[in-house]
């Protein structure tokens, strides 16, 4: 089960974090077209009381990393969360990329064992099992969706192939 | 791994599908209070040109149990795509819940040979595994979450605990 595990939060996560990178790229190159600084994006937020999108990217790769980490029962790397520019958010993308790459199937051998831990929930804990599915998952997808209806609500072109990444289509 | 797969398009699935009917009722609940007709959420976009809310949640249904039955290597139910009402929008989301719960770890056996196609894509298939990993869930939950931002950037007083649903806590 391992395996299904590493494709998830290893290879499909890499997939989401490169897509999340063009679609940065993709934001910075519409930015430079109308004339604005694409800084101006990093303190949105899709309602006054949500996130902003710099955060919404933070929480993104907190839970990837966090994700690989907990169910491998190593440390994550702590980041900094002061990024303040374009070229900053794009960078701690990368840095999660090399953190989740080194890890192979093997090392989540027993991930559905593992007891997790949150300082935020004080006397509680999750399996590894329903961490990742009712979690982890849910949770990263939740945040890279919201960075990017973000940016397309406002008007950087974008689509859902942006979204997804590379897909490994074969022969019908 | 079959066990695995079931876990997150059944067991999670239906979770953040009853999230969802637990979010419609309040954004019901906030129309009431705010004197306006619950249904006039569902042609509002984040964009002129992305979905309409009932699209949002018609394309997560589809993904649903679209994955599950490509995954178990039967037929989906077709529904019509003719909602109108809040009511017929929550009932989509009861009979997607009602075809996949019906479905068991043993069904998904042969999950990740599955050569799954598309009639929007002629020519081209996805093997199981590629399909699960790098499209069905990532799509399942752009859309949950595109519907959840659309509502909470429109007033509906929502959080993250209402898109996670119910989280099985153990003690620590």
């Amino acid at each position: 089960m391992e395996n299904l595990v590493h494709e998830i939060i290893v290879t499909s996560y890499i997939r989401n974090l490169k897509a999340m990178k063009t679609i940065l790229a993709k934001a910075k190159a519409h930015a430079d077209t109308n004339k604005f600084e694409v800084n101006r994006f990093m303190d949105m937020k899709l309602a006054p009381d949500m996130f902003n999108f710099t955060k919404q990217i933070q929480i993104a790769t907190d839970n990837a990393k966090g994700a690989v980490a907990r169910l491998a029962a190593v440390e994550a790397p702590v980041f900094a969360d002061t990024e303040s520019t374009w070229e900053e958010i794009t960078s701690r993308l990368d840095q999660t990329i090399a953190f989740i790459s080194k890890f192979k199937a093997e090392d989540f051998k027993n991930w559905s064992e593992q007891k997790i831990t949150f300082p935020w929930y004080p006397g509680k804990a999750i399996n590894g099992k329903d961490y990742l599915t009712g979690f982890a998952i849910p949770n990263f997808y939740f945040h890279l969706t919201t960075a990017y209806d973000l940016l397309r609500q406002n008007g950087v072109q974008i689509g859902k192939q942006d979204f997804l990444g590379e897909i490994n289509w074969i022969n019908a």
